[in-house]
């Protein structure tokens, strides 16, 4: 039986929604058909918590579509989850919260490496309400942006990969979270130069979303992700109304 | 020094606003000069995730405009803070924060008294974002939604007191918290009934922000809020491009 | 490409390891070989801790045997898990883990219905290692045997679902996990009577592991997992020398 | 409508107390009425534990004397603040409470910079007794002594500002709560040098009580704080007998 | 090689002082020499905040005589410990933290009896502060007041056995600690009545410190418990001068 | 009256085991009969978690001897304690819980110095479980082997001094505790050294359990510990089977 699993891509920026399907297509099944867009509005990159909240709407248009078997929100700190699963009944996972528990089942502490360093206390704040603090070594970040990810790849890969040598020599971090994605490779490249055990989020999510349509279980509705109520929500597309 | 406080409502609910800004403006100091506005866009009422992630472009659209010395965001779960505190070099608070930390210095457990359940997830995040579970006694929420508190004010003012009633004899509340704007009187109704000390969020917040606009301090900008970074937000007004 | 998992039931009770074996085949992917044992020595259930250590060098015998792509201790309270990474490189999980981590995913708050009260707290210490005390909603047990479960399993079957009701009505669970393995169906029987999501561990194990094998990551083996020491270990078979 | 608020100094040193009364009317409203008094009995400086526990019967023989609308009790570990609580009708605050929540309302996380490091531990205690140890960044205590601060201001200034770079630079503080009473101009000198936000304790509270005093509000005399019973107390002033 | 242990009750009360003289006698070593005494000022009865630190210089002006080679500290919330830590290079333990820590040494899970409910903050404050939350099961108090004790003792104990009777069947408590002393042979009776282990402060206290005592070990005086600098501190005795 | 305390050392280190006994038997009350055993079956060090778990069969098989009046675990992890306490009727403690306990009445925080770097997650395991999280400095280790102390012993002690010097300096350590057995004379050396209080894990035991059978107290069988049911446990000797 087949699947359909929709990404959404929490920037604007066509050229990683591009990287994050191909990474999507090379581990899903065969039978799973992946799609993966670009919010119609919202930030070019999302750096900090001005971004976060103004990806939401365009993320959850996409969500309310409703042309899925689940949805990925393709964004390190899970910008609109709880509202997300509020707006559908298929499940919907982040590439936080699924690289988050992935890694606790694959070593003991983990550290998410982070491209921003201001961007580390909205990390933070998604692995306590997670409540996995006791599990992590360290959240760092470098003083790249995500836009320079475009730019510079090589640059950016040599940093993140250099504050991930320090999480696991200095914190002692066992995994490393790669805090973005469309670093196609990088996860294998930073395996072997620091023997740890490294996850890319948008594998992980897709490979943890198939595990979970395929046992056919969905968000449950009982009490914080009941179906919306009825109103009116001024401002935004007939598809953002409930 | 005169002083002018911008109050953002989180709803559309022009009524709520009204009597925001009349509660704020009883309780203010003779020279500060009070505003209150709702947002342009986002939903009549703030009731789950979904909504307080569409009440939030809204909001950060009143704070961007820049009129005024300090703002509070008045809706019980402090939507959008984090984002408001980088967007402005003035200081901003939540309604939900500043009753919270006045309530610790009032007495040694509080309990928030919410309009709707299943809203308690997101106000329980809320305290524990802020750092304070510890002194939080419980967080009860009654079956009504916040469209009734214009349509039967006096039902929703009974429920409210008897899960308040609740929180004192059962869970051991010292100070009540009302999770909602806009029911004038309603503390003082409380207090005499239930021999407790119980404070208005509206209120509470503005006291709080005229003492830090005396003071002079504003949000630090060195870390977690530095300022916005240029960039494109594709579907955004003018006023929220950074 | 083929991949073969095996899994160790904690107890040698022969029954529930074919209860087991017939749950995960069912929901394993075609190409998947599954291997369920019972462990040559151990209790014939596991009730209290004393079962739990007695299980574990019978547990880590099968791993020791090197004959899978990773590695399943179907046991809710995952006796020896960190014992058995360290004496393996393949990647080896829980089905207490497993079912911890994926109800984050379903759900904002979870509860274990466990079968015997006295389990509780090694419940709550798996819990709380696994750091995740603050999603728990509670873990309850009921007064049966889990060699009840092979005589009279619809009375089993019934205390199950009345412990998971309250944790729903009264706890506030959004998600029940089922604290025993081999009770076909009854993950599908209580989300029908109750109208919660509902997770069997050893079927969220299978699929977790087939994903984790999927993605090629396994055990990160840096610091807490380090391959095992040469020594002798007295007492004990040729199997389990390091 | 006038108000009186009552500071009192946790030590007997009547320079400071001048300092602190300075400090207190420079940024009280024209209608509010500051009084600050050294405790008639008790240490010279508070700079450990021995200390503190002698300052309280002073402090709690000022706030029995019921001359204000609101007591503030000038020491940054808030010695007896919650038998001040139980003495009184009136609402009483401490200088370190009032730092600790304000400073959550301007900044991720705070560091407090004391005077001598063995007290960080005291000071650490009560970060934990109001439940902020995860908004902390870090306590910083330098190798001074409280009397230090009468001889050579200057040197105390300069290792105060080191240890707070030393909190901005290599703990993350974004704001710096400054631990000790009576050093005029520190915070702008430091907000300068920095760059961050930096609370004075006595202004903080201040300003927070006669927001607390317009309300209205006093402390919640429900459980923990209720009226305290008649009994004799052997050795003590008459104003100290309840 | 013999010992002299000082117990000094922390209230006035001498028919306690003297309870808790024979029960220390009668559970100490042969050649283990017991002093109890009571403060020569302070509170009659210790039932809120307010008697904890007007207590407290009593205590200490005991602890400063020097006379013993080690100090316990006789009241369930451990009055002024660290102060008398600082004070003396002799060991210094409270009856609170004693029954915590063996407590849990033989039960999973405590819950502290204590006479007044007003009281529990207090408790929970020593519980917390030593760390062990997460091993309690509940503080419960009754509506009695410490000097009911020597009125209507057959009353108190009934009220205690009542309130540990919920502690065991509501929540889960395993060992009962009383948090009053000088109730002779209740801990017995308690066990009969409940079936679980019931601590005695003041025994556990003698024993612990007989323990500490024979090992030659003492307070850390490094960082927290340094020794006490020299300043004058108005208002008390020679004794209390450091 | 005489008391017989058994100890079982948790490796099959005969020499460990002696000098494990002689310690014990120094600092023993004259009419305490120590008893100190290797297990039958085991390994020879215990280094990581899989010896951890192959260690506790034996062990149990040495508590179900019944023929103490108390049962001491000796080694720094508490291999088995709670099944241990399943296991009798008589009280058990392990050298480990012991140790942390004794240090919270001795300083305000400790640091446990720990043979091998890679058991430090373990240590830490059991620091959590018992709660006391928040009174630890550090767990450190070294790089040195359980073996190594019988070959080099002089190399050990530098190493260990070494990594308790950085615990005090850099941690903030006041109490050290040993996380080894058989070190005779290192408490004190290290004392001298480092000008702190330093606990022999052993000899702490010890005294924590001749007080423990003193005061008559045992182990509640109410819930957690409630004895074993009858089952049969294959491939385990008789003693074994409950």
């Amino acid at each position: 039986m087949a699947r359909r699993i929709k990404i959404v891509n929490v920037n604007t920026n066509e050229d990683m929604t591009r990287s994050i399907r191909e990474a999507a297509q090379r581990c899903a099944l065969p039978d799973t058909e992946i799609q993966a867009v670009s919010p119609r509005i919202g930030p070019a990159s999302v750096e900090d918590y001005y971004d976060v909240y103004l990806s939401v709407p365009g993320i959850l248009e996409e969500i309310r579509r409703e042309e899925a078997d689940g949805y990925i929100i393709a964004g390190s700190c899970d910008p609109g989850l709880y509202a997300a699963r509020e707006a559908t009944t298929v499940p919907v996972i982040g590439v936080g919260e699924a690289g988050l528990h992935m890694a606790c089942m694959l070593g003991h502490k983990f550290s998410v490496i982070n491209i921003l360093s201001r961007f580390n206390t909205r990390i933070e704040e998604i692995i306590k309400l997670n409540g996995l603090e006791s599990r992590c070594a360290s959240v760092r970040g470098t003083d790249l942006s995500v836009l320079d990810v475009q730019n510079d790849k090589e640059k950016v890969r040599k940093h993140l990969i250099e504050e991930a040598r320090k999480a696991v020599e200095q914190d002692g971090a066992e995994v490393i979270i790669l805090g973005c994605a469309g670093m196609v490779g990088l996860d294998t490249e930073m395996e072997e130069k620091l023997g740890v055990t490294v996850l890319d989020p948008v594998v992980t999510a897709v490979k943890t979303m198939e595990a979970i349509i395929q046992t056919g279980k969905k968000t449950s509705k009982k009490l914080t992700f009941k179906p919306l109520e009825k109103k009116q929500i001024r401002g935004y597309s007939d598809t953002l109304q409930p």
